[in-house]
């Protein structure tokens, strides 16, 4: 049985494109850098842009149609949806699956009802995951859409949503005990201020510390041992939201006792809003061991607003994967989640495929580069020879502590503004950025 | 003897402005809110905008021409300007004035030569001190302009630069102390980096922590009291700076110990730069108790890059005020710097007068604005209600620890999707914008 | 009969605000600068936002329920939504509103169905507006939510749809003929491109220009006089908008021969998103002649997406009506639309009227100080006076065209820098704003 | 003779670059789409930035020191660079070299004597033309750095300031003809306003245009042939200014009847603060027949000021040599001039060569890859194949004219939903960008 017309999202015979096969640069089984590269990237397909959304924007209605549109019932919907999933899952070769809640079946009027329609097709994933060996990088709950969530979830002013928000939080955490998801990532859409003059931010952001420590302490008690992960993003929906970036983000967690058990979920179209490149936010989380997973996809720094672009852009993700290798791998469980839809002129089927193809090949190419530069210790011998005035004289005794604020007066007193100017080199950045342009080109 | 010419600064006889005064909302030493408003505004001018600037632009040369450029010595002219700003100071009628050191005196070819000169300034300061009364909001050490902080002064790769930095810092607070500075700031205009290929972040923050230690440890070796300061710039002249904003300069604060002795240099140019509102900024550094002092600009947000105007917006003076008075005041001895230069195309020495005035003003009637709100509650009363439901009731066992995951689930279950909507409320923040003009307009 | 519970609405009793009536500064009856304030105004209820849109946002649904929501046929609660919308106008006190064709009516399966629906609803509105006096200023089509326009309408690559958005229009105009619109407005939403990669920019202008002369011609040959309107915003949805900004529209007309039928309609938002504020956007318009038509709302010049608030920012009214007051009136035939919609957090359907009053008293504050700063000529003088140079000697010369580039080399061969420097003046910029806030607290 | 020391700047040994010769792409007098590579790109150096600047920026002085800083007399110093100059071309190999007036030689105290100091240099450099053979692709005159231009030049409010802008053009343009300027370039750095409640944007404008007919006048007078450009850039130093971007700039050409005999000098900064991709103001060039001549440099989207970094995003230069291509060539005289500075960290005098290195072949690449794509017609047969619909059938009749309103309305009235839908086809524009990624990998 094929339900996704599998011929038609061949590349063959067309001759823009480099082969038959869907990957230049994936290969799954390559070992590089001691590594397969599946294990290196752990792709994941987003529930929510892959098989939900239409492609809507704030001006237009969606413009994609699904082969599973035909069940009008939404249940019966949801339940045919699962067997979409999978098979493209397997046809795509990806490892991984994320979800929030809510996009996997409709809510009912209670919670109670929410949670019976989200069982079954829970019930019906795990199956599925029997049966083809699909892992769970990390489910979520989706806090945010529901009118209800109107000024936050955890950050609600009121208290009967904060308690449903705990509610809904519960069942979820449950449920990534039963797919076993190796992370659970939270991304606090509405956990933010539209306007200060009628905001408590201090009180929001410990109701929202309250919250996460439940969750926590609630995965504890039922033995669900995924890494927790925050997932920062500026703005948009709201004028601010507290997980602003990765830096505000762990400083967030550190406030209120929440960086052992929380790392970081990145984001590239995030990284944008908040002024930083995507490389940034992951060094900042690489530095402060905080670095959990990351949500592949792509901004426009001309556009305000989130695109969630497939990844293309080579310079980004080979920022990215160079970060990663440094690091030894995307934290302790952590994967590539392609947070991407296609764009909305993409409205066929086959775009699914032809833009994961593209995101994962993206990423894959950014981890030969990277781990070729790696190999030949070229940034890393840049950096060291560029710090290596620390190593010795003055420099080891600032380091060691050695060297006070009097000596240290004591050995610049009399240098030269030439001496001092001396002192310091030329980077030839120009000439490092050319170096990263060759490692692209003779890599791939 | 005058130096600047009073007569034609007054504003008499100008059918644009309103009175024959200076000001119209300052009053020095009228009580408003149980302090006089010269104690709550502490208005400073900064040395290096009013005198040393003569209003370059990346592709213009100084359009401003000032009374003492006829002393062609540097030293003389030094020298000379002190007592252009003392008189200045006076006219104006403000208490403080804030420098770098370098702003008072030419560097010499060797930090002893420029101490040498520099010192010969401080004295004359000193004296002015004496007769005046002026005090010294906050000085700091340029770390910046000279070619040999291309690659910053604490976080600069090269170890003789970290040297130096720590020596020129030394001399700096030992001025500060003979000036009787209440404050002394940092602002990291090259603690970032241009590149992340070739930057070690985490070493160059260990770096600067260092840096801010060794001061510390020293101004208390030389029983100089003055509050440290950190002062957050996102970007510019550096692609990234450290102290990127209020959030992540706390954060960095806490992570090396330095958040019991530093606080913040807030201003509003910066904030806009960080995709922040100054209010924002204020209100960060007001909920971590790290309010330290502020500067006093405006930005124009559709500007990417910092221009320093003279405040003249009533909506973001109103802002900032409200998080002050609401604070008690602006940090323990904090004040308002105006880090303001007049446009270029405002080159008269008059202008340094009229755009001090107008600074000045507008901050005064902020202060008004915000300290009827204050008196009459408004938005107090507005956010007591909103929160109110975390006074009783679940919101109670909420807050008390009482009611955990379970709980909250049993109190949820049950509830429709109209007793969710039902709990929560509009804000009506088209009327709390409303209220605010409103105070704006009837207050002044 | 009350559908909108007008007791609910007063802001009675709310000490927060200034008076048990609506307005603070409209009062449309009262003349000023010669015209009454309805005149100056002409304010205007936008149907999509006010009556349709119910609060979504890209990550939520919409947070209002209407009291129309009762009716759950499509065509009957249009129907019924044309009594509350009637009702909602005379309770609020204005004399114009404004709709797309989709906002009235819902879509049928074909254009012929589609066309049907929207006549009745059309005759029930032509109906009111008999017993109200209410007129339209402005109608336009919505061709850029449907699937079909996914690449635009006039400027899609397929011809069909092309053919479509004409055969669209055209029933339009005849709408706009039946209710007397004043004006007819295009945004072209969907006119502009996703990626240059694919398309063919300058045959894609033709075609809209082409699309804008069959309406004017077919406007004209069924004597629908009003004036046809252009909407510039610079992207969103788009990567990129033809109708970017002021500027770049009006020479588009100007290139297609539309600039004699066709001015502008400009919004406070899309001026922000093009880098400019609404102030030049409206002297672009007024300097070129094309000045039509007013949206009125604001942005947050923070953030990089349509926020679409309503006004309340008393600089930027007051910067808008500046220009309209110099201009002598909004355009022949235009007014100031509400293209506005509450906070998501403004849900009651109160804050419908709530947030029109703000915007409404809003713009007549801005109307009053712009007509105060007239009457004193303030600006005026001060700008004759800074060009005043160009009234007699080598400026006149130069005006006249009797001092070409030698009689210049020779009259400023030997001018000196000092010379040079003593012909410019300073501009005052900080005493200028100053001047503009004392109009603003002293008008109101 | 050796100024450059040239054994520094090979690349020899480095192992982090490609070969022992500087360029990998560039190869001047290889054939490529029928044209020499040293033909399509005519690369310049800019003397401003190569030979004048020393890298300061607004927070710190220079940090070059260049061979010829030996010379203190300004004048000696002028004329040894102009040696240094014509060494650097001669090594780096390129063609073309552009100028302002005062980048040559210092201004003296009246027109009369700047004129005097830039004809010694000016003769120095012709001398030098003849025994090397290097052409000024361009000339322009400096009319934005000294304070007189405060208020701009040719659109100042001082009329003394446009005769003397017009007597410094008149000596300009008599030196590009001098050297044989291929291109006479315009860059209105001040043409703009700082505040426009001070600004008559009309008379400023006119004022722009006389004289610009003026130097037109005059070049045609003294039979200097060159073709005028106007460069755009939306803001910096100035709030707004008046050439904002190519379509505004077009537009005031066509306005003041320009269009004729000029056309556009576009930057890739420029287009990015414009909200602009570089390539997109080379499509709106190209499309309006108005493609003059190119700036290259980059600049950085997450930063809002203009940083004119050397080129080396390989996208970049592909998006514009695509349109080059397209275009059969950079305009009837144009040429890729750098706009470009090293870092400010990059201050060795061999950085100089490096970056232009960089830049030049990361042109050479674009070119190769854009003229790949050309002759595959990759993009050519998408974009036919989009637009194919107006070939035939109802498109065939949109075309010519054959349709009006009316028979489009019979041709659309009774099709559904889903005929329309299927007139549409998604565009696939995620594999698109892969094929770039494809040809830039394949090509290099």
């Amino acid at each position: 049985m094929s339900l996704w017309d599998i011929n038609k999202i061949k590349y063959e015979g067309t001759k823009d494109l480099k082969s038959g096969d869907f990957f230049q640069y994936y290969n799954p089984d390559e070992m590089i850098g001691g590594k397969k590269m599946r294990d290196w990237l752990r792709f994941s397909v987003a529930y929510w842009h892959t098989f939900d959304q239409r492609l809507v924007d704030p001006f237009g209605d969606g413009t994609a149609i699904r082969p599973y549109d035909k069940y009008s019932d939404p249940m019966d919907q949801a339940l045919a949806k699962v067997d979409y999933a999978f098979e493209f899952y397997d046809k795509l070769g990806v490892d991984y699956l994320a979800f929030h809640d809510r996009d996997l079946a409709p809510e009912g009027d209670t919670l109670r009802e929410t949670n019976k329609n989200l069982d079954k097709v829970v019930d019906k994933i795990v199956e599925n995951q029997k049966t083809s060996g699909m892992k769970v990088l990390w489910n979520t709950s989706n806090m945010f859409t529901n009118p209800r969530f109107v000024a936050g979830a955890g950050t609600s002013p009121y208290a009967d949503i904060f308690a449903y928000s705990a509610a809904q939080l519960k069942h979820s955490l449950e449920i990534g005990k039963r797919v076993g998801s190796e992370n659970y990532v939270f991304w606090g859409g509405r956990e933010g201020y539209e306007s200060l003059w009628n905001t408590d931010m201090k009180l929001e952001q410990e109701h929202a510390a309250k919250l996460f420590h439940m969750a926590k302490d609630y995965a504890d008690e039922i033995g669900f041992d995924a890494q927790m992960l925050l997932e920062p993003k500026p703005k948009e929906p709201m004028t601010h939201q507290y997980d602003f970036d990765a830096a505000t983000t762990i400083a967030f967690m550190k406030e209120y006792g929440l960086d052992k058990d929380f790392k970081l979920n990145l984001e590239g179209n995030h990284a944008n809003l908040a002024g930083h490149t995507y490389q940034h936010e992951i060094r900042v989380a690489r530095d402060a061991g905080m670095l959990g997973s990351l949500d592949a996809n792509q901004g426009d720094k001309l556009i305000g607003w989130d695109i969630d672009e497939f990844p293309s852009d080579l310079y980004e993700a080979v920022g990215a994967m160079y970060e990663v290798v440094e690091a030894g791998g995307i934290g302790p469980h952590g994967g590539l989640n392609f947070d991407s839809k296609p764009r909305r002129s993409s409205f066929d089927a086959n775009d699914l495929f032809y833009s994961h193809i593209v995101g994962m090949d993206t990423f894959a190419a950014g981890l030969r580069v990277a781990n070729k530069m790696k190999e030949d210790g070229v940034l890393e011998n840049l950096v060291a020879d560029r710090y290596s005035s620390y190593k010795s004289g003055i420099g080891a005794d600032i380091e060691s502590g050695k060297a006070d604020i009097k000596t240290l007066e004591d050995y610049s007193l009399d240098k030269t503004q030439k001496d001092l100017r001396d002192a310091t080199s030329s980077d030839h950045l120009e000439r490092v950025k050319d170096t990263i342009n060759h490692y692209i080109i003779d890599t791939l």
